[in-house]
């Protein structure tokens, strides 16, 4: 490890020149323009005020930038993490307090030291735990949950709720309040951002614009809205017609916070930072790779870490909450033609200028505006598609899937991806505790053994041969053992066992034990006990044990060989 | 199913005769004469009335010599499951209240419906999921952690905890309460006990006693003990210079009590019932397998849990707590010749006899003589050896018996036993994630194939021969996909890749969209993905997917037919 391996900005800063610069403050540009409504709206999701969503997209991106790998990669607040922020910090503490703002910092700062710690312990692969079809499904059964937790401001009414059952109760117990304003706001802010998604782009380009300024365009539909909804608002007082405002914002740079650590809220908070953490990184790190394959860059998953970490723990000194690298601002800062982590450096000034010079501005910017945004960005990330391909592949995949869905609509979220991981491990053992293995025989004129019930093979009678299809271990441990001893129990004619273990990748002590065991108990019916085709790692470790000692049988290279060490007259039955 | 294979009582009930009658009666004896001072010792150690051992021992025994498939299993109160117990109430009552006594029933009636759902749901595999080695791990740290909990009776003072930790600092503090005739009963009792095991029986063998005669005459060692302190203390008043006696226990039948089932106290319990329902099940049913394989006779997992639910719930409804198989116990009824479950109905007639009119005598029973009855009883289970074979055999499966003993001595049953779950899958995992990955190679003048590392082998500079030793699924999905891409990328004479997966016993839905991902890209670079020897079952799942339709290889039965078969001039090289 050299000293560029840690710090990427050694690499690609020397190299730095004005083509890359211009390139990257374009990216930048447009990359703002974009995150200034969408850094106050996850904040509103987390349950922060607005001005939190600004600093948390500030030093963060700076300290990626510094650490990361990837050139695209925009480090901020996102949809799914700003969520988890919200249902980790109401357990902790009420919405609004400084108790819950403070929260948050210990929460990033949490969340921060575990990324650097997996990173320095080399974890990146840890993730993969995290299979596929559980992250497709939390972060579609999220997108869901945030859309139907924003309705509550679409609609200016109180509510709350961290699953859609408390969520659609306290929006029923509400219903009667909702205020004729902010309903108009908030349907016209809906109307508009769907339109410029799906007919305002499409429209520019017949009108047969460029496309960089077709997406510039489309990417400032946000802005627009919160430009003339806050207009709207000023201009015919309805703030004092219910409609609600986001207020006053501190016009400031980022503050210098501290994030308390008393050990009860660390206690809380450790599942939630843990899955944070997890959850975040996996986000992060599958856009950046995404997006890598498209330049034939490479990502570095321990040094993500690093720099997820290094951006959470910024968030967590400058009055930020948790970070991580979002798809859509990455793709636009891909798409603008970012070259470099400079690009990221350029946006951290431009939210600079805008939390000193544009808040003032956002005082009148109703909540309504903000969530529809929210609500139009995330109902991009909802994909049931998920359900069918899994179901139509394996029923264990549906299974870890709807089960993942399910519970994060109905309990939450934390509850959700952890069960989805409980269930894709217990199958995953259940399936391999429950191994397939076939009694095999020779393919007649040549040297292969195949599954009896498949293929037409030739067997001896003296001969049980066994192909176990999985590794031998603790889940799986006496199934085999069983099912001999049951087999040479019925058929008196069998003298030899061979085990064909081509497919037995590992066995484990429970699984030794066990083998120990058949071999003792076929010795005492005169059976012997053969091992073939047994893998290098396998041999190594059994070597360590009794179990070729007190073998009565032997070991043999290939099956073949086996078979016909064994092809003479049988020995003679026990009396 | 019939009503016999729920019902073993209908088999074995219809050939009872006079003969086994009598080897019952015998096997009833010896084990009552064992259990009445076990089963106040047990309650003792669970926290709860002497009496409630008693209770716990009669009901729970014939329910399970109706339901259960084991002749000679003595269910009851053990001494892990009794430590369990007193870990789970300790955090919900205080020692000594109604509420503990109550939690107590409750807790046996979830742990008997536990069991029940998993007999009629068939799992009783899952008890597999606990791996030897955390099994092993766990008896052996509970056995310390009793040892340890006891000794405080032996010096007569307070204390509590349920860790070594909480353990060693409640006494350090309380050692100057030590009370001189408790320590003198119990030192005692303790050297009398340890030599009546290791010193009275062979001497008795020496001095020509019969086999049963000495077994009964050491079995009634514990009797000794009880009778003899109960008489000192009662001849010299000891009750009066502070030493703890068993005190007033109600003359009679056990009770109809209704555990309670308040929604706050069931989510409490939960885990706990959990934990000692498979823990309970798996001490139990190896314990009924490994007497059975002496006789001969077949134990059947899901039955096994039927009864033990009956007995477990039968606690429950009659003033009992947690019960399970025990080991002593039960090896003491089957060398004492119990042929049929009979002989636990009349164990349990001799315990009822014993409830109703024994307890008056043993009123000034010493607790520190019960404590010393456990001391003796669970040190037998404290077997550190594992801890060595382990460490010579694996690494992982010592890291598992090493977390789990640590864990549970320094931080109680519960986490101890979880942790060596968790660590037993997480080491299983990371394993599997690790894939070994061979590349082969023929055997010449075989049809083998072989590991180039291992083996004088042949090779095509053109075919890439990659053969994965594991199932592909999620926690390891990506490692050949990025294995491949490497090799591909800097071995530009390599124009096709054949994955050997006679090691491949799952492709699940995450290696599956690794496995088309890799296609593709290798697609891209001009280089055919081919596979050979894919196994029935996967094969099968694969045909459900659009795998086999996009590869632009071929899918051969052996991998020597792929070879030969791209045994041609290569393709010509990309421009």
């Amino acid at each position: 490890m050299t000293l560029k391996d840690h710090f990427p900005i050694l690499t690609w800063g020397r190299s730095y020149d004005r083509g890359a610069f211009g390139a990257d403050l374009l990216a930048a540009l447009i990359v703002t323009i974009m995150l200034i409504p969408q850094s106050l709206a996850y904040a509103l999701l987390a349950g922060l005020p607005p001005e939190a969503g600004l600093y948390a997209s500030i030093v963060p991106i700076i300290l990626y930038a510094l650490f990361g790998t990837s050139r695209a990669l925009a480090v901020g607040p996102v949809a799914v993490v700003s969520l988890m922020t919200a249902s980790a910090l109401g357990d902790v503490a009420q919405q609004g307090t400084t108790g819950y703002a403070a929260a948050a910092l210990t929460l990033a700062g949490m969340s921060g030291l575990l990324l650097l710690a997996m990173g320095l312990l080399r974890l990146g692969r840890l993730a993969s735990f995290l299979s596929h079809p559980v992250v497709a499904g939390f972060i579609t059964a999220s997108g869901i949950l945030i859309a139907a937790s924003q309705l509550r401001h679409i609609l200016g009414i109180d509510g709350g709720g961290h699953d859609l059952i408390h969520i659609a109760r306290a929006m029923l117990n509400n219903i009667g309040d909702t205020n004729g304003p902010t309903v108009i706001i908030g349907a016209a802010a809906l109307i508009f951002l769907f339109w410029v998604r799906r007919g305002f782009g499409p429209m520019l380009h017949r009108l047969g614009l460029g496309r960089t300024a077709v997406d510039i365009m489309v990417k400032a539909g946000p802005v627009f809205a919160v430009a003339t909804s806050t207009w709207a608002v000023w201009q015919f007082g309805l703030q004092d017609r219910g409609v609600a405002i986001v207020g006053a914002v501190p016009q400031a740079l980022p503050p210098f916070t501290l994030p308390p650590v008393p050990l009860e809220l660390v206690r809380q908070l450790t599942l939630p930072a843990i899955l944070i953490s997890i959850i975040g990184f996996v986000e992060s790190i599958s856009v950046a790779q995404t997006l890598a394959a498209k330049t034939r860059d490479r990502i570095d998953p321990n040094q993500e870490l690093l720099g997820l970490g290094a951006a959470n723990i910024g968030a967590a000194f400058t009055g930020g909450f948790p970070v991580t690298g979002g798809f859509s601002r990455s793709v636009v800062n891909f798409d603008a033609g970012a070259r470099t982590p400079a690009a990221g450096i350029l946006t951290a000034g431009g939210l600079a200028f805008a939390a000193i010079a544009l808040t003032p501005l956002i005082h009148f910017l109703p909540k309504a505006t903000l969530a529809a945004t929210i609500i139009v960005a995330v109902l991009s990330l909802v994909d049931l598609s998920i359900l069918r391909t899994a179901w139509a592949y394996a029923k264990a995949d549906f299974a870890a899937v709807a089960a993942t869905i399910l519970l994060t609509l109905l309990v939450g979220v934390e509850t959700g991806v952890t069960a989805g991981v409980a269930v894709s491990l217990l199958l995953h053992l259940n399936r391999t505790s429950r191994p397939h293995i076939a009694e095999v025989g020779r393919v007649p004129g040549t040297e292969h053994f195949r599954n009896i019930l498949r293929h037409e093979v030739e067997t001896q009678p003296h001969v049980l041969a066994l192909r176990p299809d999985e590794s031998l271990y603790f889940a799986n441990a006496r199934v085999l053992e069983d099912l001999i001893l049951d087999r040479v129990t019925r058929d008196r004619a069998i003298r030899h066992v061979i085990l064909l273990c081509s497919a037995v990748n590992e066995v484990d002590l429970s699984a030794l034990e066990s083998l120990e065991s058949l071999n003792e108990r076929l010795g005492d019916m005169n059976v012997a006990l053969h091992l073939s085709e047994v893998k290098g790692p396998v041999m190594d470790r059994l070597k360590r044990s009794h179990l070729l000692e007190t073998l009565r049988g032997d070991v043999h290279l290939s099956h073949h060989s086996a078979v016909r060490a064994l092809d003479v007259p049988p020995l003679p039955t026990a009396a």
